[in-house]
């Protein structure tokens, strides 16, 4: 049997659990389960004759040492700076890795190492990063190999609430941790626009939208995310004038929640003092100069004045952080306030299905025409537990722990999956499992080319 | 002879040297200068027969030992966050110590051993924190003796350039660490105002101006500079409803200011790519949009647009920002490219003068009066040694150190100068070396009482 050792049982862990137990039998996996919860492992394993529960703590030396004893290989789904140690055993050992996270520094200084140990270490194969890589790629060799000069690509990528489930002004509910959703942006976007390198810092981040369309789901928007410039040499499109990633919200969101950002609602560098008994409006008030004359709502919507929007007041209005509930956490930051009151009113119900969306924009010339090519993944969640999230991030991990088990990725070296060899068939599994992108090209004007 | 040992012989020490060595003869003075480097401090030594430079390195543990050695008393003027090892040196030896910067926690944390050895720590006795403590508390103590109500108080300090210096848009040169400048209010702005705790992200900060005027100087603005809550325990003002610290510009630097803040150029967290070879032009438009109609003058305007300031945008201009010159400037973040082009435009020149300006505001009722009493302290420098600044850092500190010398403070542990004792003797000589604040009382509305 092949000893699959799967890391962090947590919520992302599901699909990836039940699409590894699925193909176990016809491909003698056995699929065994460290969490340092030994009963949040012993539940996703749900007594499956192939499957094992064990206790697993990443800070202890002995734990790493044999998770990797006897593997074929590993898949971690631990937070992205916890996958070093297990990195390091796994090459001790000579066992091959994969992760659904981001390539840190510590973890591309060992691509050396792993390469002269004959192992694989394949990062950035989830969702974002992880889908988007490979259906970018896809279509950037296809237009390449076609001739085509690409003018700009754009991909943006979200993760939010089934429109059946969509029931607050936002259009959005936690899927994923919610922290990193109230300090998203906070460093500066960094992207290329008509051949001109471009910065735009979180007070500016959230005006900075375009509209992204999806037929049969609605309007949504995208704002540039973080550095865009850093794929240039990955994706191998340094030439192309305009590269931009960003974030997919509601259409509305940004204006709204750029109002937190500008009173200094998202700030996570202080203590809010007296946050335990203060009231969430007068946190709120604490943000405006005082006026004998004006009420909460009346400094609030002189605020948005100079953009006259009802609906953004609504959206902040049913926040709740007008009213004078108390707070009731203990030294929290004025971020940590918010994420509670967020966390309270934009919850993902039982009841609820969550959703992922992505779109790339590929803009190009090609036998003397200029083109538009959108290529646009939706995926709703089956229920709570096997969310879109979790099938998203947990089936491109999964099948390309399937296919390296059976030998057809042949790669060594700490990578990210931006081939052919990974992407073909992991897109191609993912079709088959519903995850299918669908594309829609049309002709467009030179004006258009660059944005 | 009275050993006093100062360490630290850089700009702002001066003015501190001059005075203790115009007062070593008649006191028995003996001053000894330590500098890492040493030809630093024999220059300001300048032979004088009851001074001695030595070569001093706080990161060695033994030059903090023998530096303690013999000394009566320890004047540091070294940053900050060097004390700390100079003052257990001291606490040692059972020597006191003087140092013109704000008590750090690590400083604080030693108050108990200090007062147990019987020696004192003075820190924050130069001019913000320095005369600031002192001019405030005297007239806090006075009107509180007095019986009267304080409703409202503000403290204002800037260190800028004599009006007959004054030769740029900005009103302002650097007589101080010009990194401090760019990157001044980064931290979330702290107050209270009609008994409301408030607060001013960096993102409003220079949107939130209060005009302040000097009679003969002309017209200044203030906004709020950091944590002010921090100062209602130690002012004892924790009843009075309004209590702002802040900084003070000339009028219409705050509003040219936040252009730079709101386009991101004083972000000081990532390397700006290529800003060797880049332009200073190519770096501005880089935070804008690409626009192919607009010429980078054009979007600047627009962006100003809301507040039709042309003054604004001449201000913009005239610091060379929009021009094509190579930055040349390796591996710098937007920040130190501002500081750059800015320390270039804004050079206090050999023949320039700085000023240091201060202004208390207290607003109280007192005998059936509403009154508001304005406390305003102007000095120009004499020339590009003796400057303004070096005189308001370094006078207060050598008249504590003589008075200390002179036993006539016997105060003992880690402190701020907020009492009588102090402010009183240091207060008064400062007069007579021409350092003078000048007050003027009004009548005003109960409806002016707390703003």
């Amino acid at each position: 049997m092949k000893n699959i050792v799967l890391l962090g049982a947590g919520r992302s862990a599901s699909a990836l659990i039940q699409y590894l137990l699925k193909w176990a039998s016809e491909n003698d996996f056995f699929v065994r389960i460290g969490d340092k919860n030994l009963s949040v492992a012993e539940e996703k394993i749900s007594n499956h004759p192939r499957g094992q529960a064990f206790a697993f703590d990443v800070q202890k030396y002995e734990d790493c040492q044999s998770a990797v004893q006897n593997a074929a290989v590993i898949v971690s789904l631990l937070p992205a700076h916890l996958h070093v140690p297990i990195a390091q055993a796994c090459i001790e050992a000579g066992v091959s890795m994969l992760t659904a996270s981001y390539i840190s520094p510590a973890m591309q200084a060992l691509h050396n190492e792993a390469e002269s140990k004959n192992i694989m270490i394949l990062n950035e194969i989830g969702l974002d990063p992880g889908i988007d890589h490979l259906s970018a790629m896809e279509v950037l060799d296809d237009l390449n190999e076609a001739g085509a000069n690409i003018t700009c690509f754009k991909s943006f990528c979200g993760g939010l609430v089934a429109p059946n489930s969509d029931t607050n002004l936002w259009g959005y509910k936690f899927s994923w941790n919610p922290r990193n959703v109230i300090l998203a942006g906070q460093s500066t976007a960094k992207f290329m626009q008509n051949g001109q390198t471009k910065f735009v810092p979180y007070q500016r981040l959230f005006t900075y939208t375009e509209p992204i369309h999806f037929s049969q789901i609605g309007d949504f928007e995208g704002y540039p995310n973080r550095d865009s410039l850093s794929y240039l040499q990955a994706y191998r499109i340094q030439k192309v004038p305009t590269v931009i990633r960003g974030t997919i919200r509601k259409k509305g969101f940004s204006d709204a929640w750029n109002v937190f950002v500008q009173l200094g609602l998202t700030d996570d560098s202080y203590i809010y003092p007296n946050s335990a008994e203060t009231t969430y409006r007068s946190f709120l008030n604490s943000y405006f100069q005082y006026d004998q004359h004006l009420s909460l709502e009346d400094k609030l919507k002189k605020m948005l004045h100079a953009s006259m929007r009802e609906d953004v007041f609504e959206r902040i209005n049913s926040t709740g952080i007008l009213e004078d509930n108390i707070i009731g956490l203990d030294k929290a930051t004025p971020a940590q306030i918010l994420q509670q009151l967020l966390e309270e009113k934009w919850r993902l119900e039982p009841s609820d299905k969550d959703m992922v969306l992505m779109q790339h924009i590929f803009k190009y010339q090609l036998e003397g025409q200029n083109r538009c090519l959108r290529s646009s993944l939706v995926v709703i969640g089956q229920d709570n537990v096997q969310t879109a999230m979790a099938q998203t991030v947990g089936l491109p991990l999964g099948i390309a722990t399937k296919l390296f088990l059976e030998k057809k990725i042949m790669l060594k070296g700490v990578l990210m999956p931006l081939v052919k060899e990974l992407y073909r068939p992991i897109l191609s599994e993912l079709e088959s499992c519903g995850i299918a992108f669908r594309e829609h090209s049309t002709d467009i004007s030179e004006l258009e080319l660059y944005n």
